[in-house]
């Protein structure tokens, strides 16, 4: 075996992420390692779990960073949430609706499927049909930034609708905490999940992760066990609070906790306002620039996400061999088309840290480059 | 919110894990993040499916590191191997055979439980009549080294009982791989997982994993999904491993990946007999110096772990001050005792680069004082 140490290059990160990182961040995760049960390791999570609150907007007591990704912390929501045989309303707009039904599914849900175009929005109007014509649904899950096409929906008018009709909500916000407007309790949503990677700019690998005061009640009177230990969020709460003493869940992933504690303190220091608006602005400059370049958007002007801009790849373009120019020449990802836009798309990220003049403008000049060539 | 930075002081770590972590690893941590499907990543992710085969000391082809803690991996074998109705002979001698309990029965399988002491290695013997007296048995799960206790069990022999009655294994090795012998393909084993914070001394949020073909068979002949999407091994496969194109399945922890490889190679560089050897006579060092000071270890010699040091705490002494100040005066970390030896014993870690001449000495010399004063 004639293995060497990996030493990547820096990259520009561009793509759905993992996002741009600041440097600060990345020496934040090589601190030394202190016990997960250290007084001061303890402490450090609390200060987590308000920087946490601040960056959802919410004050829910139960509002944590789980020990794996965003992938994990959407079954977390569906497993602690549901019980078999529950009805639970599934927005599909992308790939990332799809995923939950599947959640629903394998935790022995039955998913009623409220389906739009990829690129468009949840219809509001069609979740509130389908309350109305299965009143026994007790949850409605939607992904609020829909990473596959870059699509916005409203979670505010999701969420007030779902507690018209009694039922909770279940919110993916992988893409949006940070780059665009959350305010978890103002909009009354219930379970809210999120990926460090996107627009905190932290290491990939953990799952912010909030919930009300009514998904934590709908868990204390569960009839059956969650059907997973490892996300068992009534065992795992036994971890992240309880005055004086933690009980022992697991090893928490004490460096990468430091990383998502400094990216959070970041984002304290700019101000979530602040950092909305740095994204709408970066995402101004980027579309002017690509508008002249000739490019169009997959998604409308209206609900489009200023931190995942996907554009249509010019015909008779290979897009993969572009990638792969940006890529080796420039060392800028960007990313590929993902499900039915799959050949067809790019998906540019001005996620957190990666959402900077200088790598709009590298951007811009590398696509430009790229198109000629 | 007055929140600063967050500055951890440096502890030494001879708790039951996470273990002293090398300059070098946490250095391999804070290397700037690439794309999880860059391929110079999936050209990271291959070595390290090598490194981990020889860790490991095996040929599966199905040979990752799960993208969460230890507890996941353990889940991870469950849900993909068992289902709902299966029985399953599960050992318990501590801690972690309980939770193995947990799992199965959460999977929806029956368990049937071999016990043992807290302290005592698995029987055999209680194996061999378990598979009589349960001939449709078709799963034996066991720890491999309960960090609970501090006691190794004979894998071998359990192993190769299991393949003799036609059951596959799942093992626990979280605390045993890199500490002690343990071979994979030459004891039969079929599904087994460890942690990356014990004795590869790696940052804790990892899973390494292990199938033999036998498992992946059963998989693939399952007759109903795997209960959880996250864990789906056979999805997950398609990110690890194909020719050419891999298929995304989750952001993988980018980072924390560079700093197992790191901690792989060096571990290969030492050589795992050596790595063993030094694990050995370490505790040999401790185990001396603990005797002199008049301490007794809860497991007998002839199984006791070197990495894991149980003792009993002196009657009359309060057990937790004396950790206190040990981490206070000393920056020391030793372990707590757990389940039923919670506040009856100290867990002493010898894990990894933890392993070292001046963590043995600094730890015997701080114990005396601490016991004196």
């Amino acid at each position: 075996m004639t293995i060497t140490r990996f030493m990547p290059p820096h990259r520009i990160l561009m793509g759905p992420g993992p996002s741009d990182i600041s440097p600060q961040v990345l020496q934040a995760l090589s601190r030394p390692t202190i016990g997960h049960l250290d007084p001061l390791f303890i402490g450090m999570m609390d200060e987590l779990k308000q920087l946490l609150k601040y960056a959802f907007q919410t004050e829910n007591e139960f509002t944590i960073a789980l020990s794996a990704p965003g992938s994990a912390g959407m079954e977390a929501c569906f497993v602690n949430l549901i019980e078999a045989g529950d009805k639970v309303i599934v927005c599909r707009n992308g790939v990332f609706g799809e995923r939950m039904r599947e959640n629903v599914v394998r935790a022995g849900g039955q998913a009623i499927t409220v389906d739009d175009e990829w690129g468009s929005p949840v219809s509001v109007a069609k979740v509130k049909q389908a309350l109305i014509d299965h009143p026994e649904v007790k949850i409605v899950a939607f992904v609020h930034a829909e990473t596959s096409t870059g699509a916005l929906s409203d979670a505010q008018a999701i969420g007030t609708l779902a507690k018209e009709y009694g039922a909770l909500t279940i919110v993916d916000a992988v893409t949006s905490l940070g780059g665009v407007p959350l305010k978890v309790d103002e909009w009354q949503l219930d379970a809210v999940y999120s990926g460090s990677q996107k627009c905190l700019s932290c290491t990939p690998g953990l799952a912010p992760l909030t919930f009300s005061a009514k998904a934590i009640e709908k868990i204390q009177n569960r009839r059956t066990p969650v059907q997973s230990w490892f996300l068992d969020q009534s065992l795992v709460l036994g971890y992240w609070s309880g005055e004086g003493k933690r009980s022992y869940h697991h090893t928490a992933p004490v460096n990468s906790l430091y990383a998502l504690h400094e990216a959070l303190l970041m984002l304290h220091q700019e101000g979530l306002e602040n950092a909305w608006y740095r994204h709408q602005q970066m995402h101004e400059k980027l579309k002017t620039g690509l508008e002249k370049l000739g490019f169009t958007f997959v998604v409308d002007q209206a609900y489009r996400l200023p931190q995942l801009n996907a554009i249509y790849v010019p015909e008779g373009i290979d897009e993969a061999n572009v990638r792969r120019h940006l890529l080796e020449t420039y060392n800028l990802e960007i990313g590929a088309g993902l499900g039915v836009l799959a050949g067809k798309a790019w998906r540019i990220g001005l996620m957190g840290y990666g959402a900077r003049q200088e790598n709009v403008a590298l951007c811009l000049r590398a696509l430009e480059e790229s198109m000629i060539e």
